[in-house]
């Protein structure tokens, strides 16, 4: 049926009086996607002017098995029919020894991990405060290595990981104990940027401080796409391991199948010793971040750190479901293979028309527009077709396709039909012309 | 009917393997209540034995509407059923705007109050976090004052605010960028500690920097249920003013009808410039946090401050429907008022037999021990009898009364009947003896 | 002979031109003193222009035994004109072994004390940063607390223990790891401030991390003459002992006899852990620091504080002379006593005429004058008349009379004389009508 | 005259108990020259044993012109015996008058620059602290670009920017507000560290925060004789300048002739905001440091940063007897080159001899053993043979000639002579050997 893959788009802007008055100006996708939305079914946002919109953002991957998955969404009616614990601090509870259960059964013991859990409150940012925490305890040292285009998020000790200067302006204090250096290929193909850092650590007089932990994302999400090879992760690795740091993986955009698998560094040759986790978990958009680490790093002690919503029992149960329905074998990550070839290939077909180029890896891809205007325009003539996308980068310069890890083949095809189009039109008016 | 005003506890440990190989050793209260719980409706909690539980923690103030109240979860259900947004980033929603739209008609109008409300990531810290931030911003200073046994959550932000040492060690970096004062009656009551205050900011080499903000709570839940006076939070309120300062009252455990008004400040003849919320917002105890602060203020950039679950939209809908509920007009808070006598009369009597003192606010009431070690047996025994309570203060000896705010003035009765044998007994076998 | 006793003040201003062109505009003392001097001997000051001042100043107790003592003058002349080392980084010199075996028998011994000298940088900030981060070394702990009003120099180490807010805002970043706490009598005769931080830190919840070290002043010079009594250090030493912090006595602006004593604690019935001094070490001026510790505290690596001058062995020349001078036998101790007395007496006589208070002990005391322009118009009037003296206090309101310790008596009465002439005068001018 | 080039070394060791009872254990020169000295003129240094030292050292280039130049000498003297000023804080004096007016006219003038003096307290690490506190009041910024293996000094400020880890380690807090950047050279050759830079300050999400100072040395003295190209510091120059930052040239080591010229950045093609000097400044290794800087950024308040003796009058009448002895013409200039090349081609015939490699500039040159054990046998065999001399680098691997400027072309072949005899000697029984 040709209906379902093509998205309808309202034309007219809602009412935003209520907004206005009453919502700080600090919100910021209302502004690129001015509508109200209702619900909010797999792939398809609906809003209030009977208009829907075909998502690639998929919350920023919160959403890698789309909107309302009906198997996590029946799974959470009954719990919530038959009042099971909404909020229980961290007391057990049926909903969370399912979900460690569904986690050990089905996740860490397929892939030979051992973890222990952290329920940490329920925000990425949060997940990755624990994360640094524990590094700096086990350690008894104070600085993170971070890298440049790093995002870990907004609260004082994951901002100090974070690159974006804009982000971190908002501190509005200085950002301590944390050294940012440069990721895999920063300083371009020449430039091995893991061997700079060996060096620092191995020079007394660097200026670099013994690190706590290095923290790093297999794929940068916010940072612009940009993906660090399996050799310089293992290389980073060993740095960590060498010099007494704890290896810290942020797979909270990566991970959870975005990539591919159920953690972004599965098949890379190495294992992170504490894991951030967060966005997807959940499988429902439900807050819900966890922090990973090896057995003999869990050295908190009761309490040490904690939060009133740190087990979110909504989100166990939905979290379990999504574990069991896709995760128990491995249908879902060859169906992700398949998509992200999909995507590959239609990006890199764009991209090359234009002279531009496409970054990213599994369904984490993109096109880097070169600039942030030309990236902005093409979100926009986008959105006004239905499609739902955003930018991230740097300079808001890469085209992110975050397209639900779900999607059907035909749904994805005409979702990149859309941006074909708007690309398409933006080259041409800007720069195709340019160049002829 | 006997048997709803009685707990039935559970004699026996369930297997907790799942947890010893799994959970991180940092989980605290599932070691003082060593149950798994499947369950929970109103004022009780059931565990998978077959015993049920009065509970007089309400997660710490965040189910002050008790468990999975009929009219917040049909609600959710409804909600949920028709495919509603779940995760929308700060997209908006129907769900938002019904929330804004009744914050600001049942809340802030009623009250003269004119707030912006930022959706920050739905955990007190976050909330917390944002505010602080807000304030170094707006008044471009970086110090902030805080007060001995405050607590403001576990990000390197919000917890450089905490007063508590245990907490504090778990940062493995030093808190910076924030000053501690003494509270209300900190010094006894012959010290004025708003006047020792008020010193330090007028004389430029006392060694305390111009502050940004001012970060208070009226009742120090986690402190030890110390209540500031109306007086003196009128005096810190004009010493802020006069030092260029932002007043930011952290309301997350005492708001939301835990001291009476759904403000803690209601009444008390100030208004602060920022406000922050969460725990029993969303009156489902479904994670949701907010700061609110004076439209002046509200001059973030947009995307400053962000965060992945900032709109969860399943608490926008449970919020608005306790907003409907129970704030519409003042029945319930004439309920509070008469269980708030209730329970201050009856810890009253209970402390003037051993000699002990009561203290709090509201229904945010406890009894000092006197000692860590002797509260630990006071509430070790009420949950041998079905009664679930906790502890606060610097050294753990307040026995903190939170009970549900809905509670049935007969089960109120009931549970401080629990509470009354447990202390008369541990009193009777530790202290009493030899005092007399 | 009359003349001995009397300043001859210069009524011009000299050129100028060159420090206009070429001074940075940070020089201060130049500013309410426009002259130029040339030379100087004992207790009096002589300009290029033939005039001469009486010095109540003293480099700010730098010159405790007046300007170019003859004694000290003529070892450093001898030392120089056969070729004695100058300049040693920290090698063996003659110069230093005379040093170390001078202060050992004239001045540990006898007070029954045994430190271990550091030579750290020659200025008292350098002094101060060393005592700071051996108490951290020694301690593991990072937080040092100081005093309101406490001034310790401008490095970032000392300036965070610093008290004045001119002086922290040009740190341009903030200052941390250090709390200031109420010095003795800050809050009134009624509270005493060393039970205020004893109770912070018995407290665990009070927001006071664990000391390193507790850094204090026995009189704060640049504060304001502030006066700690001994029962008051030695509870602060105490609670030093009780919480494992150190406790620093800055004794630069008071010890070398300013208070009566070569150590300004001695007599009060404590020992602190470390000593810094620095100021009128050397006797004639020279650049001259060090710090002192007790020797189970010295555990620095080598070099670990170094610092290219931290052997002036011209100042080790004059300060042995001036120890073997001074301090050999008690008499110059006596002498102090007398005109402490003489001082305080007409101070006293002084202030009570216009209904002010005196502050300060030994031969560092001053009249509050209750604001600093008043102050500023006082030290004014007394240059017109050839006596320069200064202020001090956070509002710059405290007269300040370091008068060389060595200062005959009648020239001491002389100065004092004008002194009270200007004050006459200015109060008769400005308050003292207003109160008739 | 043969004697006179020949050191007279002693063998036994003298005495030490005076420093066993009473100096720190923080002493470090004093161990692997473990003699006293007593006297010391031109380039020798006599024990108490009778014996003399050539020194190689020249107190880490405090005595450029050798111990006690006559000239030198003979100013302070007469200075002296007059009663001329010794301390004054920072009132004018006719000594600081002379000083600014030789600066002025001998060094500042003829050099097209134009710089306001501060006078800060005498030790070069507060001439740094008072640099980056002024580009950070400048700026409003915080953060300071230092290098790797960059020294800047012991107090807590200047202490951030240093690279060394022993040396930091001993701060007991955390550095912050600085960030590390590689020196050049520091990556190898085909690495162009001055554009790795450029890149992160034009990414505005490299974690690198605006800086308020790129702060440098043109040769790394501590650090190992790194030597920055013209062509780079030019590039540093003008990435300070795109990005809004001071330029701060550290020339205490290198400054004063060490590297040809008054300033080491002579005829390189860029002027830097600030520069910080000490050291060789008074020329005869009195206490002296001062911070220079373009007039526009003379922003200070009056006494904003101070210091007891940031008016060391005897430093002033040596430095103004140096700047007219040396400075008035190019006489000494075209002697510092003369010896340097003598320097060069020696040690670079070494090194040739032993595969070894030199580093440096002018009369800062030394020759890197590889290794910090080879270095340390070096030296001990230097010393044994009557020649003064130190390592530097982050492993103290490099051989160190820091001959005295003036020294006697014959002079310096003799100790030349000693260090080839030294190394040929290390060598031959180290890795020649495994070599062949």
């Amino acid at each position: 049926m040709m209906t379902s893959t093509t998205p309808r788009p309202t034309t007219t802007m809602p009412d935003t009086g209520i907004y206005d008055r009453r919502e700080s100006v600090v919100r910021s996708y209302a502004r690129s996607m001015p509508r109200q939305f209702t619900k909010a079914q797999d792939v398809w946002m609906h809003d209030n002017q009977g208009g829907r919109y075909l998502d690639f953002l998929s919350g920023c991957s919160t959403l890698n098995y789309g909107h309302n998955h009906p198997v996590l969404k029946q799974a959470l009616m009954d719990y919530i029919a038959t009042d099971g614990i909404a909020h229980g601090l961290d007391l057990h509870t049926d909903a969370k020894a399912e979900f460690l259960g569904a986690l050990e059964s089905i996740i860490l013991e397929p892939r030979g991990l051992d973890y222990r859990v952290m329920f940490t409150g329920p925000t990425g940012t949060n997940a990755v405060e624990a994360a640094i925490k524990l590094a700096r305890k086990v350690t008894g040292r104070e600085m993170v290595i971070a890298f440049t285009n790093g995002f870990h998020g907004m609260t004082l000790g994951s901002l100090a990981c974070t690159g974006n200067a804009a982000k971190r302006g908002g501190a509005g204090v200085p950002l301590s104990h944390v050294a940012h250096l440069p990721y895999d290929g920063y300083h371009g193909a020449d430039v091995d940027t893991a061997e700079l850092l060996a060096q620092r650590l191995e020079d007394p007089s660097s200026g670099l401080d013994a690190p706590a932990a290095i923290l790093v994302e297999t794929v940068q999400g916010e940072g612009g796409l940009n993906v660090a090879s399996a050799a310089w992760l293992r290389r980073i690795a060993a740095i960590a391991k060498e010099h007494g740091a704890l290896l810290i993986v942020d797979d909270i955009q990566a991970g959870c199948g975005r990539t591919g698998g159920f953690f972004s560094f599965e098949g890379l040759g190495f294992t992170p010793d504490i894991v951030t986790m967060a966005k997807s978990l959940s499988g429902m958009g439900l807050p819900f971040a966890l922090t990973l680490f090896r057995p003999e790093f869990d050295q908190w002690s009761p309490g040490e750190h904690n939060g009133t919503f740190r087990g979110n029992n909504h989100a166990f149960v939905t979290a379990t479901a999504a574990l069991r329905h896709f995760w128990a074998d491995d249908a879902f990550t060859r169906d992700i293979a398949r998509r992200a070839e999909i995507v590959a290939q239609r990006l890199e077909t764009i991209a090359a028309r234009h002279g531009l180029s496409t970054k990213g890896r599994g369904m984490m891809r993109g096109i880097d527009m070169g600039s942030g205007d030309l990236a902005a325009m093409v979100i926009a003539s986008c959105f006004d077709r239905g499609l739902i996308i955003e930018t991230s980068g740097g300079h808001d310069e890469i085209i992110k396709v975050l397209a639900p890890l779900v999607i059907d083949d035909a749904v994805l095809s005409a979702g990149l039909d859309i941006l074909e189009r708007s690309i398409d039109e933006i080259a041409h008016a800007n720069f195709d012309i340019a160049a002829e």
